[in-house]
């Protein structure tokens, strides 16, 4: 059995779309051992809890970055946590943290990296004029929206979408690609070659 | 009846393309009224001769790039062109020229842009290790691969492509996408919001 940490500072939409995944065997073998929150506001917090699914609060306030990645760091090892998910998680990760969660740490964006990292990537694609834009599931190094990518799907731009519309599409295509993307980093059937993941 | 220049350095093989579009009416009521070449060594002027398309060179040798510019936009008037098409033109294009042709020169670059700007493109998205990546018919603006862009496809990367199998594969979707486009801009059927053209 393989324990995930879900990492998240909001709603945790995508967090729901991985419990619904754990639940439905679509993330084979696993649980969700833990969802941390850096804000006691974060709504994901409840819809945890509703799931019985351990959640706490761990606030980053009046800490430094690399203290606050230490605590978190307690929890999620307290849990036995195999593999780290970013979900919504609204803050930079420290270089202790990414090396000690080397190619164990995961984050999905709403755009096709390398296109339109950072804040906003559904709005900075719109109005860029894309024809195609899409969501990216990556390793997180220590540079922004920028590790190994494992996994992207592509989304069409229609010509009468606004940001609001291509932005659900591409919420829609979150929610099925981090469960596949994290069965298959589960699976261990990938290797990475330069910074290429390949499937197995 | 539109009338076309093509502006090529090399083999011309989206030159071709174009040719064949229009020769099957697929690119309707639009002839190729002038190839140019800025090297006497591009294979694709003798293409274009054997298919009967007026094609010269003018070499870019020992004149500024406006001065050179200038001389070609002489010939693409000369033979009454309305829309200029680049064509593995390894050239920059002077402000000028730019100005002079504003929303009138189109560009075909082996990517989905913004990503991968610039030379060996295919190369750069292999290395990123993207798992789509295509190409982007773009207008031509003062800025390398960046004007406002009219139609992209996408081309997956399969786990056991080369650089040389992906680049084929996008040169296949080039020679579809590129007389799509030009269509489209031949047809006035499009407007452009912003960076955005929006097909109507």
């Amino acid at each position: 059995m393989k324990r995930l940490g879900i990492l998240i500072s909001g709603r945790g939409s995508n967090m729901m779309a991985l419990a619904d995944a754990v639940r439905e065997r679509r993330i084979p073998q696993a649980e969700i051992a833990l969802v941390v929150s850096n804000a006691a506001t974060a709504a994901g917090i409840e819809r945890a809890r509703g799931r019985s699914i351990p959640a706490v609060v761990l606030d980053h306030r009046g800490k430094t970055r690399e203290e606050h990645d230490r605590a978190v760091a307690a929890e999620l090892e307290r849990c036995g946590v195999d593999l780290v998910c970013l979900a919504g998680y609204m803050r930079l990760l420290s270089p202790w943290f990414i090396r000690r969660y080397e190619h164990r740490v995961v984050n999905i964006h709403p755009s096709l990296l390398p296109a339109f990292p950072g804040l906003d990537a559904q709005k900075q694609a719109f109005d860029y004029g894309v024809k195609f834009t899409g969501c990216t599931v990556h390793l997180v190094d220590e540079e922004l929206d920028h590790g190994p990518i494992v996994k992207q799907a592509v989304v069409a731009v229609e010509p009468d979408d606004s940001v609001e519309t291509l932005s659900a599409r591409i919420l829609r295509e979150e929610h099925k690609l981090y469960p596949q993307a994290v069965a298959l980093l589960l699976s261990g059937r990938y290797r990475i070659e330069g910074r290429r993941v390949v499937e197995m």
